[in-house]
């Protein structure tokens, strides 16, 4: 049996149930604008090596925890070791983003492709997840993640990141049958995968949609959203799984808020350009929401930090349902201090919204 | 006086009025996809020159035109001609897009800024308007343009492009005070330009606000709606510029749809990632609708270039007030006969769309 979390504002959070301060992590708080991780970073040699030996893996994810007092540690990763467990060969070269050296090129590259098996080639995931719950010992709860299927399908076709997405768009308007194995493929692996994370011990789950907003509304609901769809229904929340709330996060999807809460997601995740007030009419009563404080506001002074942050506190307003979070990861030019000032301003400036809590 | 262009299809649309066929153009209808273009831009050297030599930017502006039966011509040039003849000092390298060599470093930099004389250091622009005017002879009608406030404020401040924007938005955060003169001046800058453009013979107006989308809904209404709608009413419509409508563009900027057609503009462009049925049915009875077709639509076969054309013309349905285009610029690497593909397509599956018209 897994024991609740020591602070269990997160889980609390997710589910809409009440708390005493608003609960904040942010996207990217293990990466590169802390010295300790470039520190590490160095020694492993590339960052590959630092997701696929657990120890590094939960020593970098732990480390932003040692520093400010987040409410829950996320899995270090990347989205992208499905791909490369499915035989793309996966790299990273400085400053150039992630390369496949065998990007999908043709209709029969994909009716190759099987998901593959969390704990066979994906067991270094898992076992990170296992030794960073055992070095968490209860303190905060662990969030597992995963990329969005589009969102995998787009590095995946593209080989890489991408400018103007002309390889993966090809293939959406001009044949769309495979795009829908590939998806169908990606679908079955990233539901194996989180299943596997919570089997494993993490206690919540997101999912990345980076590049679900590059679509079409009517695009965004065949090849995005309906494939995340499938996996919060395919999640076992009958087992293990039950009760292990699902954050979705399609970035630029602030148009799409309503669907992405019909999907019986827990939370959905909204990036700076949506106002959290509206986000709350629209959705609050469905989800729980994470966000939405613009990253680059961590390059202002710490008073400023604070006045942001009260803005956003203030757009949520009172009552249960907030998980405080950036729009988008910490850019590594941010000093590590200004990140101290936003989670003690969260905490500190949320408290009066939960006041109808008794203590 | 200026005639009436003969073919006032587009000056028609952006009045709502009725039309036989909905006009298109498209944004970036004179560029790298034409090898014709290629081969002036080798010639000239570098872009800069494109831009700044008349009968060059003349020529570049009636390519398309030559190709195919486009309903506009839309000036050639670029948004950054202000920042240069502040004196930031312009130039393009290949594949890296646009740099200042003479980026604004501090509040005293732009305490320095002046907006400058169109007729002076911008007589280049408008010495091919009036060309291309002439040369057009009427038969379609010549749209002007300029960048928004902000979006030059982003290109000035970073130097040129950036990823993430930190030390626009770090000043947006840290200094607005700074900002907002930045903002005035170039307020006043683009206004001057746009009236100038009028005066020269723009027949319609186009401001991009490229980068307005990447700000939280607060901080676009203060640093790029806001300075827009001042040019909107700086423009002058009791002289030449009487009825020559204006279009404006935030790219990304779907939530704000309302915000735009509340500035007193005739039209609003929406990118792709908006259903123009819903942009139609939230601001349809106060300006018209420019878009939406993805750009990279363009990949596709004939066949699927018509559908995605249907398409589009059915999610605005029938009436005037629709002008076609894409939701962002021609991408280089498009076929130039997938884009005859789609001018036909509009004109010859949009009719129904205005059979109530008289003939």
């Amino acid at each position: 049996m897994i024991a609740p979390p020591y602070n269990d504002r997160l889980l609390r959070a997710l589910r809409r149930q009440p708390v005493d301060r608003t609960p904040v992590w942010l996207m990217r708080q293990a990466g590169r604008y802390l010295p300790e991780y470039r520190a590490i970073r160095a020694r492993a040699g590339d960052f590959m090596t630092l997701c696929q030996t657990p120890e590094l893996a939960c020593a970098v994810t732990l480390q932003p925890l040692a520093r400010f007092p987040l409410d829950a540690a996320i899995l270090f990763s990347d989205i992208l070791t499905i791909p490369d467990a499915m035989g793309l060969g996966l790299s990273f070269s400085e400053g150039e983003g992630p390369q496949f050296a065998r990007p999908l090129r043709s209709a029969a590259d994909i009716a190759r492709l099987a998901a593959p098996d969390p704990e066979g080639e994906l067991r270094y995931v898992m076992d990170a997840v296992r030794l960073i719950r055992r070095e968490l010992a209860g303190r905060v709860p662990l969030i597992g993640f995963a990329g969005s299927p589009w969102t995998l399908a787009t590095y995946m076709v593209e080989g890489g990141s991408s400018k103007d997405y002309a390889q993966v768009k090809g293939l959406l308007y001009e044949q769309p049958e495979p795009l829908r194995q590939l998806l169908s493929v990606l679908t079955q692996a990233v539901t194996d995968y989180l299943n596997a994370q919570v089997a494993a011990g993490a206690q919540a789950l997101m999912i990345f949609d980076t590049w679900g907003g590059i679509l079409t509304p009517r695009a965004y609901r065949e090849f995005s959203l309906d494939p995340m769809a499938q996996i919060v229904a395919g999640l076992n929340r009958s087992s293990a799984a039950a009760g292990v709330p699902v954050i979705l996060f399609t970035k630029g999807g602030g148009a799409w808020l309503e669907d992405l809460a019909a999907t019986g997601c827990d939370a959905v995740g909204v990036d700076w350009t949506v106002d959290l007030r509206d986000a709350r009419q629209r959705v609050g009563a469905r989800v729980a929401l994470q966000g939405n404080l613009d990253p680059a506001a961590l390059y202002a002074s710490p008073e400023r930090i604070r006045q942001q942050v009260a803005q956003v506190l203030a757009d949520f307003g009172p009552g249960a349902g907030h998980v405080f979070n950036l729009g988008h990861g910490v850019q590594p030019q941010v000093d590590p201090e200004r990140v101290r000032v936003l989670v003690e301003a969260v905490h500190e400036l949320s408290a009066p919204y939960h006041s109808g809590r008794p203590s």
